[in-house]
């Protein structure tokens, strides 16, 4: 069974591991990646920074799992969600609700994976941009299928991908200043968006 | 005449202080804001930590300069179109043009105050929503009007001017790594994409 959230994905590892994840994502979020020292994080989680070295070679090593783990159960949620609805215009549907939610719940991951991506060495970006490349292409096939049977109308279909990612990924900034918005008011409308951004004719 | 560029807007200053701006952009850029020491930053416009603090006496006080020139910039630019533009069809569409072609020339500056929003002093930061919310305005009563003329249908005008506000600050991001996409396809696909969103009748 694939992890829901991330915190789910980190379940099973040792304690102390995922006590370290969590207090470098917080470390990370309140004074950046280049502003976080392993010392920091390892005293964060109550342990010594010897203690961290076990799990984590280096703070690259840190950030990489928390931005892995990331990628990888936004991806999951996307993929559960396509697999379940039939036809274009669901699948849309699904991966804007899909990806609204997850960027809603993990908006300070979020927006240290969108903000420190280049901090990875570059055998971790490129995995990581693998990762979003298969995310998207959920949104861009279903787009696609919709253009080919006439369901949609799209213009500039790439342009459409990368908007419709665009509305979803860019929650995770304003979110946390807005929460008066409930996830379900934010998910109905950007769905409804995401549709008329394809002139649907559904 | 209002500066069209952050660099137009610096003009004015002494060129120490220019130097010292245009590193500090850089030095955030790349090590984050937390990762970066005034120390760094004298050193990289080629002068000592004695000289920075004549110009600027805090860290906050660069950020704060590179992030209010930024919004004011970017204000600038909207409000100019709005005013030279007729209706609310000609209106949306000068404020995605302004705010995309600011996000994607401007994007290290957009990234650093959209990420660093927190690190201001706390009347600094509301001093810089407002002059966001003013920004946001300009969409905001275009979509009314249009609304209320008929030529527009939004669901929800609220969640519809976040939307498009999104599109255009999200460039930012993704511009960066995607840079055979021309300004000029942005705007146009962005333009069309937002018009979509309201359902527009023109």
């Amino acid at each position: 069974m694939a992890a829901e959230t991330v915190q789910e994905a980190w379940a099973d590892l040792p304690p102390t591991a995922q006590k370290l994840l969590t207090a470098a994502l917080a470390a990370f979020g309140e004074q950046g990646y280049h502003g976080t020292t392993t010392r920091q994080v390892a005293l964060r989680a109550g342990m010594s920074p010897a203690a961290l070295y076990m799990h984590f070679p280096s703070k690259e090593a840190l950030l990489y799992e928390i931005a892995r783990t990331g990628h990888e159960v936004n991806y999951e949620r996307v993929r559960r969600v396509c697999e379940e609805r039939v036809g274009p215009v669901e699948r849309v549907r699904a991966v804007v609700e899909a990806m609204v939610s997850f960027h809603a719940e993990h908006h300070t991951l979020a927006r240290i994976v969108q903000y420190e991506h280049t901090s990875l060495t570059s055998d971790h970006q490129r995995e990581l941009i693998g990762v979003r490349r298969r995310t998207e292409a959920f949104l861009r096939e279903a787009i696609d299928e919709g253009v080919e049977t006439g369901v949609f109308d799209a213009a500039d279909a790439s342009m459409a991908t990368t908007a419709i990612m665009s509305l979803a990924i860019d929650v995770a900034r304003w979110y946390p200043s807005q929460r008066s918005r409930r996830p379900a008011r934010i998910t109905s409308a950007y769905t409804d968006l995401a549709l008329r951004m394809l002139a649907s004719r559904a």
